[in-house]
Order: structure tokens, then C-alpha cells, then sequence
């Protein structure tokens, strides 16, 4: 079994089913998808062949905004108000963070989210050069942005200016294509717009993406337009960082007009509807505007001190169900745009291919158990995705053709998890000591 | 492998984690928890000897408000308008249903809430001694009632009186104290006055239960004040439907007095958040109000047509949020309160024990994996339990004292899932050619 993770070379799928129809899937040995259809394996000679009999295949997920290495912090401090669960259980704890344990909590989450059809996220955090160790192990593929926070501050405005830079420097020495730097300003109420302005240039400079916290609360917004004057969205523009290289995560309090300029600049909106339900923030991501305004929105799960979980099938479903009790339409965000934006959106914002499956996009591809109760009946497959299923009908993970997960396997499982725990138990032993 | 589903005897689970201690729990021959503590294992000599090592114990979850085999139905419609998705997908496909097919669709849901820790559920439909069936070979708990409707017509309401008292004379026939029977009228605006008056009277008579629909939606609360003058739980309440035995599935749209009322007559008020998100109901139940009066809030995910899943781990998740989201509080209806609702609570409102892990109740046990990433880092149980694993994270389920699924194995499972496929390609067959 072991060598089927150690591979390097040519893959077939073998009779996987896609939208109804039964296919071969062949990938070449650099990791493209080759061809789909019916009967390719007479013609395709591979090395690794994998059984794709009674498996629903499907663009593997993209989950467009977390903290990965907050896994650590998972179930540490919930139902609390905001203020409180801050300053009393995250930020002490945070504070004591050092890069092992960003290494062990990423893992952990790149894990969790190879488990459950994840192949590709955006994270922003801190130790990111440690984040970036971790996914090159696990093998699936990352934006990685240092949060950026200044605070209005200038001398530390310039240290977060270095370690920005630091960490796109080191990222580019890896010379990976599936990890890639981002520039990470935090938000409007965490960053000035002299930080925000370098970052905007920075990010252009280097034709490198922006990830950006937009619109989560509305005191968010009550205090932007008191101090600034505008909201967060035309302050965050008129900085420059609005560009179709932005992911902007949460959106939940933009009015339209903001939602129209997300739109003509191309912005990539994140949508986190379990996050913004646990912490109550009192609104739902205007999905309708956004979609209206071409926004490009996608799906993602923040990190997991406020979800607390990293699975994206069971995002999917609290984004449909969020966008119709929210917004009061049994019609809005069906199974169909759910899917969309957890993978072809997901993936146009990331900038890692169509996000789909067809011949010259990167072998991103996640089987499914069709024989799960989940998938029993088969009336819809995306319905099922959506509704029925969540990570635990994933079988089998690839990420540009390599095997990350098969039939449930994931090498060094059980050690990445005794690796968490036990950071995650040094952790809050060092805080409390401090304390 | 296959005798620990056979056998019939004495268990021991073995250093299982229950509140972060590692206890020992002994289970005598009739089922029931006859202790449970450190070092039990030394002194007891059981027949079956389950390893608890990694293993969390938390007790078996009850599911209150379903129609199990519209498993059948599950992704057949979705993303429509209410009386569309009636009278285009439901209704049609519910005209050529029939026993066999109530069998194996009770079956796949009864597989399905055995993967994902639930040991009992409330189920209310049509062909009901066939889903008793079904559950006496899957081997949970439930309780079952006929959907009475007879929408105002005295024939129609003498044909389900007669129903009614049939489905409660087979399940008395049975003698499986794991099945038990309720009256169900399905609702104020379905069922007569005398319709509901003869359910209540019928229940008391039998000493039963009561499964009744109540205020799901705005429209059954106006056009219930506009034929009645009163609304539907003080219309409920005059029928005499409302009592300690009652379980009021959704209870959305209930004002403060309507609460109170439920409160003071002992009813169970079954949450069921999924559902009412994805037919976008408009009003999440006031947890808060039912809660202050002495209500028993329990939890349903309602059946697979609505939401369309059994999953009551991901369902703690849906209602721990949505009611956080709804009435804008991030500490309203804490993880240990999802618990409850979905253990003690649920068991109360069926009567099937304590719902706890406590000497000489039933031996309703769910063993979790300690070692899966959602239960990684192990900071607080009840939190993992409910924000961040689903019923992927349960292995072992045990329901009076009999074990229905172990490392995730259930017997039969293929079969389950092959039976229900072939019955639901048949029925939408069927009612193709009819249409």
C-alpha cells in the first residue's frame, strides 16, 4: 500500500463516476490530468492505477480562509463574547505560541483537511515559514500570509514590513509550486492605511496575492466610518488593496455598493458562515449582492479557535442553509453554487487552476464513497455533496497527481496527531505557568 | 469479528475516557450499566470484553423528530420554494411508496443514525409496522407513529383513528421493549379539533406518546389565529395534546406565552435547526424562552428530505450556532447544553432512561475516537463533540447493552445500502410512468 503515497509518475483512475457517467481518468507524470473518459485505460499505461469503482470523483476543495495552526487552540475557549474569549483564552495563549508549534498545529490541520477533500488553502498566521514546512510534508498546496498587523504604529509597521518580506523571500527560496506567499494586512481596524498602502504595493511588486480580514462585525464597520470616514471596502480600495489577487475574508457587513466594487475590481470574497454564526455576528455575507456584482465568492472555514472544525463539505452546508434562513429564499445558494464555490471559485482565487476536472488542469481530485449512506440514494450527486455527505465520505485524495489520502490512509497519521497533542498540552502548560 | 454482534451477555468496556478519567464500565446481561469506575475490570468477568483505549465515552444520542425512510428521498428535490418542492418532487414520488419500500429506507436510516452514534430516534410516517421492522433487525430504539392527517373530512379522520389504533396494536404484538408506539397527528393544519382530541384521548387511554408538528412556519401560526382565534400550542393545548408525553417538533414560530405553556404542561420541543434553515422558516425556535420555562428542548434533524442528513452530531453543531446567529448571542446554548439536548433531554422525551453514563441506566453507549483530529487537541470534550467532530469520530455504538456497530463495522452494511438504492430507483420509476 505504502508505495502508492511514494509514487512518482503516471496515474489512472479506473472507472470513477462522474456526474453519472462512468470515466477514466489519466494523469501524466507531471501531474496534469491528461484525459477523461470512457475506456482510456486500454490506452493509458501507468504507474499507479487506482480503483475508482463505486467512487464519486470531484474537483478536490479549496478552503479560501483559515489560521491552520490554530488547530492547537481548538475547543480551548467557546461561547463566550467576542472581547472576552480574546483577551482571556486566545491571546494569552497566543502569546506563548512558538514555530514547533505552528509546525505541529498546521499539520494537524493539513490532516484534517486531507481527510475530509481539502487539497489547497489560504492561511494566514503566524511562524509562517514553519506552516510552510508543514505543507511541503502533508503534499497539498497553500497560500501562506504573515498577519500583518500594525496597530497605527510605525516602528512596528516596519517590523511587520521585514517579516513580511522575510517570509515571501523564504518562500520563493523553496521553490515549490504548490506553497505560495501572500501578504496578509490583517484588516481596516488592525492595519493603517500606510500599512495597507505598502502591502497593496508590496503584493502588486511581487504579483502576489492579498488576504484580508473585510466586514466580519459591524462595529468593524461602525468604527471605520467614524475614524475614516468611509467603509471598510472604500478604505481598503482606496489603499490599493482591492485587485482580483485579494481574498477578503467574512464580507458580512458590506452594503451593496461596497458588494458592486468587490465585483469591478475582481475580489475574491471569502464566505465563513460557520465562524460568523458561532461568534454571532449578526449578519449573513450578502451572497446575492456579491454574485450580482460578479464578486468572485468562495468558501472557507477560518480557524479553528472559532469553527472548529477545517471540513469543507460541512462548510458548504452551512453556507447553503446560512444564505436561505438568513436571507429568507429556500432558493438561494443551491447544492450546485455551493460546490462551485468550494472548488472552481476556490481555486480562481487562489490562482491554482479552473478548479475542475478536465483535461490540462492539475490532478486536484477527490473520490467519494458512493456506496456511503450518505450517497445512498444517488438522486443528485452535488445535493449529496452538499446536504448528505461530510468529510467522512472521502476515500481517496489527490493533489497535482500525487496520492495524499487513499481509502482513509493518511501516511504518519497517528504521529501528527501525538504531535498536536502534545504542543497543544506544552502550550497551555507554559501559559498557565505565566500566568 | 462477528460474534461481538451476536452475543448475548455480560460486556465490559475497558479503560474508556469518560470526563477525562480513564473508567471501566461494566454491563450486566439485561443490558443495563451495572458500574462504572476505575479497576471494574479486575473483578468482572464479562462475555464480551470491549477495549477502551483511545476510546471516548459519551451516552448514545437520541434523535427526536424524523421520518426515517424518506432516506428514499434524500437529494430528490432541494433549493425550491415550500409548495413547489411538495407538490413537484414530494408528494408525487410519496403517492407510490410503499411498505417494502418504507423498509428499506427505515433501514438505510437506521444504518445511518447507528454511524453517527444515535441509538434511539422518534419517527412519524406511513407503513409504519414495516419501519418497526426495520428497526427490530437493525436493533435501536425507537418510537413510532402513523402521520394521522385527515384535513377536516370525518371519513378520512375515521380511516386514520383506524390506523392509528392498528400500528399500536401491532407494535403491543411485538413485545420489543426497544419499539414503542405514539399517536401522531401531524399537526393543527392537517388534523381536525376532534381529530386532535381523539389523538390525546387515545394517547392517555394507551399511555403513550404524542409526535405532533407545531408552528414551523409563520403561515400555520396566521392561518391557525385566522380560522381558530388562538394560536396553534393554545389550540394543541385545548385538544389536550400538550402533556409530559408530548414531543412538538420544530416550534419555531412559538410566541413567549406559547413557551411558557409548553413549559408548564412538561412538553418536549424538538429542535430541528437544519431543517428550518434549508426551508428557510424565518425564525429559529426561541431555545431561550422554552428554556426559562421548564421545557424539555431536545433535538431532530428531521427527515432526509429536508436537510438530508441523520447526522445528530453535525445537527449539535447546526442548532449550538444557529441559535447563537439568530438571537445574536455567542454564548446562548453552549456546548455542554447541545449535549444534553441531544442525550438526556431526548431520552427523557421518549422515556428511555437518564440519557446518562450512570449505574442502572440502559446501556446506550457511543465510543468516540480519542485519537481523530476533530477530538485533537482534547481540551474540552463536549466542545470537540459538538463543534468540531461529526459522526465520522464515532466507532463503537452500543445500544441496551447490545453492540450495533464496532470499529465502524454494522452487519449488513452493504446489503442496507444495495436494498435502499434498488427501492428508490424503482419508486422514482414508478412514478414516472404514472405521471
Amino acid at each position: 500500500m505504502n508505495d502508492i503515497f511514494t509514487a512518482r509518475g503516471s496515474v489512472l483512475i479506473a472507472g470513477a463516476t462522474i456526474n453519472g457517467s462512468t470515466v477514466d481518468i489519466a494523469i501524466d507524470e507531471t501531474g496534469t490530468i491528461a484525459g477523461i473518459g470512457e475506456g482510456i485505460r486500454r490506452e493509458y499505461d501507468a504507474d499507479v492505477v487506482i480503483d475508482g469503482s463505486d467512487r464519486l470523483a470531484v474537483p478536490g476543495l479549496v478552503n479560501t480562509h483559515t489560521h491552520a495552526a490554530m488547530t492547537l487552540l481548538r475547543g480551548y475557549g467557546d461561547d463566550m463574547p467576542l472581547a472576552e474569549w480574546l483577551t482571556q483564552k486566545i491571546w494569552p495563549l497566543e502569546a506563548h505560541l512558538s514555530g514547533d508549534d505552528v509546525y505541529a498545529g498546521t499539520k494537524l490541520a493539513c490532516l484534517e483537511m486531507i481527510k475530509s477533500g481539502t487539497v489547497a488553502f489560504n492561511d494566514m498566521y503566524f511562524f509562517m515559514d514553519r506552516a510552510a514546512q508543514a505543507v511541503d510534508d502533508m503534499g497539498l498546496r497553500a497560500t501562506l500570509a504573515y498577519g500583518f498587523i500594525d496597530l497605527g504604529m510605525e516602528e512596528k509597521r516596519e517590523a511587520e514590513i521585514r517579516a513580511t518580506e522575510a517570509l515571501v523571500a523564504h518562500v520563493k527560496s523553496l521553490d515549490n509550486p504548490r506553497i505560495r506567499a501572500a501578504v496578509g494586512p490583517h484588516s481596516v481596524y488592525t492595519v493603517s492605511p500606510e500599512g495597507l498602502r505598502w502591502c497593496a504595493t508590496f503584493a502588486e511588486e511581487q504579483g502576489i496575492g492579498i488576504h484580508v480580514h473585510l466586514s466580519e462585525t459591524e462595529k468593524e464597520v461602525v468604527d471605520c466610518v467614524a475614524e475614516f470616514g468611509k467603509r471598510p471596502a472604500v478604505l481598503l480600495d482606496e489603499c490599493g488593496c482591492l485587485t482580483p489577487r485579494t481574498v477578503a475574508a467574512h464580507c458580512c457587513w458590506l452594503d451593496e455598493a461596497e458588494c458592486r466594487l468587490l465585483g469591478e475590481r475582481g475580489v475574491s470574497a471569502s464566505h465563513n458562515p460557520a465562524s460568523n454564526m458561532k461568534l454571532a455576528v449578526n449578519r449573513a455575507m450578502p451572497y446575492r449582492w456579491l454574485k450580482q456584482y460578479g464578486a468572485n465568492v468562495c468558501l472557507g472555514t477560518d480557524g479553528c479557535a472559532s469553527n472548529n472544525s477545517l471540513d469543507l463539505m460541512e462548510e458548504m452546508k452551512f453556507a447553503a442553509l446560512l444564505q436561505k434562513f438568513a436571507w429568507n429564499s429556500p432558493t438561494l445558494l443551491p447544492a450546485g453554487e455551493a460546490v462551485a464555490m468550494a472548488t472552481a471559485a476556490g481555486a480562481r482565487a487562489l490562482g491554482t487552476g479552473p478548479g475542475t476536472l478536465t483535461a490540462g488542469a492539475p490532478a486536484d481530485i477527490v473520490l467519494l464513497d458512493a456506496r456511503a449512506a450518505c450517497n445512498t440514494p444517488l438522486h443528485h450527486a452535488d445535493s449529496n455533496l452538499v446536504y448528505a455527505c461530510n468529510g467522512g465520505a472521502v476515500m481517496t485524495v489527490l493533489c497535482q497527481g500525487r496520492v495524499l489520502m487513499h481509502e482513509r490512509t493518511v501516511p504518519g497519521e497517528e504521529e501528527i496527531v501525538r504531535g498536536a497533542a502534545a504542543a497543544a498540552r506544552a502550550l497551555v502548560g507554559r501559559a498557565r505557568e505565566a500566568s
